[in-house]
């Protein structure tokens, strides 16, 4: 049976589980949030689809600078804006009381409301009440009705490259963004899978892995990344930290489920501890080796093609750091910010997994 | 936040989430059930709680025997019952619509009902209307109120045995509870802990797994074996298996949170397949590195002290295939309905790890 499927039964009719109809142009609001990292959906959706994001709507203790006009509501619609999105993934994905007018106004202009929290728009009886009224449509991304069956661990056909992390937050979505972006710049048939809120906003599908039941998430990513042509790749956002003692299931499920011939480790180099608890930060190598070591299960020739370091906050040598990890690790390593990623699709090309 | 909490708010009052008040004595309802496998949360009450199992219901096309007396529901309440328990663990916890007459008659006759199917009883407004006329209860055992943190991964104290397997039901939860109860005989402090639906009834309390996000997984584990005294046993029931592609993360979330001193690797012998998939069933040696190996994150100290076998199928000489895996392996191997599991628990004394 479908965990998801029946967790949305019974719901507001008006609600939209579809991220794909999260139409453009974008207003971002960003509400009071005090920390960048909290502000991931915005930063994501203005480097991914910045032509897409027509300003940004705050509160007056917002501490966060974003580079985008404020912007009044009527002045928006005016602008053609379709989409109010909320660009706050707080902790604990909740909805801010104080928000609620913010939200309320907006769908007194008609615009949709598209929110990547736990918490859902639907759940608000005030929210569905004038929705209602004003026909805008509430949707709650990080939530789907597709029915999702369990793993079957068959091997599909087509070519899978999944990012993994030695923590939380360290670059996997944007490194899987900018491999789809070079890999499509060179030809390469492919697609970018979104397992998380942001990176379902900025791509239109995919599924927030983590408000699936733990059974499902091999099954979620199977579905993710269907059988394809034999020459398709896709390039799969992964989650979390196979090592993260607070969530490691849950990107294990992701790599079996993803069966991948390649992936590609992100690492912040600054961080000492991982985040939300007191571990060290595991080394790139015991995070390459349980990867290789737990994915052959459902793909014997897993390999490593990269390493991605996040190095915006990095206070060093920044070519030194990548020489030193590539003669660590035999691998291309790059910053995808600074250098883009196609020393990753070189390398796959000497080794014969691409054949362009 | 807790995933769990959130998604049982609203619902009807008179529903109760606390496995702990499902009242003795139990009349059990086999419905129609075709398969033993879908029967186990009968035959596990009726193995361990004996005692408080009056009589069964069963449907004319119901395939399994039960050694317990049919029993007519005006004499089940004369005799004292008080709970109506659907013993059917069906693939997907579905509420078979054919029961609900049965179920309607026992609400009438003023018995609780207790579920520990997916399906919640709280979701069938003929139910809940019944019930709230003759103030019967509906016990939705598989799912919880109780707020789930994150995991830490912080030490706790206490010492912990977790049960995991080369399969899903392969004797994980029988094995638990067998060391549980010859632990009790021998003075050791110890608490059996439920991790599924049919534990919960047998033991009054713990979390269904499978109904549980995967983010908060390993955060139940904790908060399922808590700081303790220092001799104390945490007796755990595994979940499925890590090198089971459908769902490993479950078992590796619980591998973390447990943070087990020691584990039992339960095995069946005669299957070959994994249950509901094609891949083979991994070797014992496999499945104990791979534990061993993950499972140092969270305890060091992590090691294997037995294999429980479940020889139920097995038509060769179990002697021999005892002596032949404990040679194998080097700890002791033991079937726990034919010998009980007082060799385990000698081998944790002979290692330093019991100080009875």
């Amino acid at each position: 049976m479908s965990a998801k499927l029946k967790s949305n039964k019974k719901r507001n009719t008006r609600v939209v589980k579809d991220a794909r109809t999260m139409k453009p142009p974008f207003v971002l609001f960003l509400g009071n949030v005090q920390d960048p990292l909290a502000a991931k959906s915005t930063t994501g959706l203005l480097y991914w689809r910045r032509k897409d994001c027509i300003g940004q709507v705050r509160m007056s203790d917002c501490q966060v600078p974003i580079d985008l006009p404020s912007i009044d509501l009527a002045e928006a619609v005016r602008l053609g804006a379709k989409t109010f999105v909320i660009g706050v993934t707080n902790h604990g994905g909740k909805l801010g009381p104080s928000w609620k007018p913010y939200i309320l106004k907006a769908i007194n202009y008609g615009l949709d409301i598209a929110s990547g929290l736990h918490d859902r728009l639907s759940d608000v009886p005030e929210l569905v009440a004038a929705a209602n009224k004003t026909g805008a449509r509430l949707l709650d991304l990080r939530h789907t009705d597709i029915p999702i069956p369990k793993a079957t661990g068959l091997k599909r056909q087509g070519r899978r490259l999944l990012t993994l992390g030695t923590d939380c937050a360290c670059g996997k979505k944007f490194t899987a963004l900018a491999i789809t972006r070079d890999m499509k710049s060179r030809g390469i048939n492919c697609t970018f899978r979104a397992t998380g809120q942001t990176g379902i906003m900025i791509s239109g599908e995919g599924f927030a892995l983590d408000t699936i039941i733990g059974d499902y998430i091999a099954g979620a990513a199977e579905l993710l990344s269907p059988s394809n042509e034999p020459n398709h790749w896709d390039v799969i956002e992964g989650q979390g930290s196979i090592l993260h003692p607070s969530h490691a299931g849950v990107p294990l499920s992701l790599l079996h489920g993803s069966q991948p011939d390649a992936f590609v480790l992100c690492h912040e180099p600054t961080r000492l501890h991982m985040l939300g608890i007191t571990y060290p930060i595991p080394s790139i190598a015991a995070v390459r080796e349980a990867t290789e070591y737990m994915g052959r299960l459902t793909n014997p020739n897993i390999r490593c093609v990269g390493i991605s370091v996040n190095t915006s906050a990095f206070q060093g040598d920044i070519s030194q750091l990548k020489q030193q990890l590539s003669k660590e690790h035999n691998v291309p390593v790059i910053d995808p910010v600074i250098d883009g990623t196609n020393e990753i699709i070189d390398y796959m090309h000497s080794i014969g997994l691409l054949t362009e």
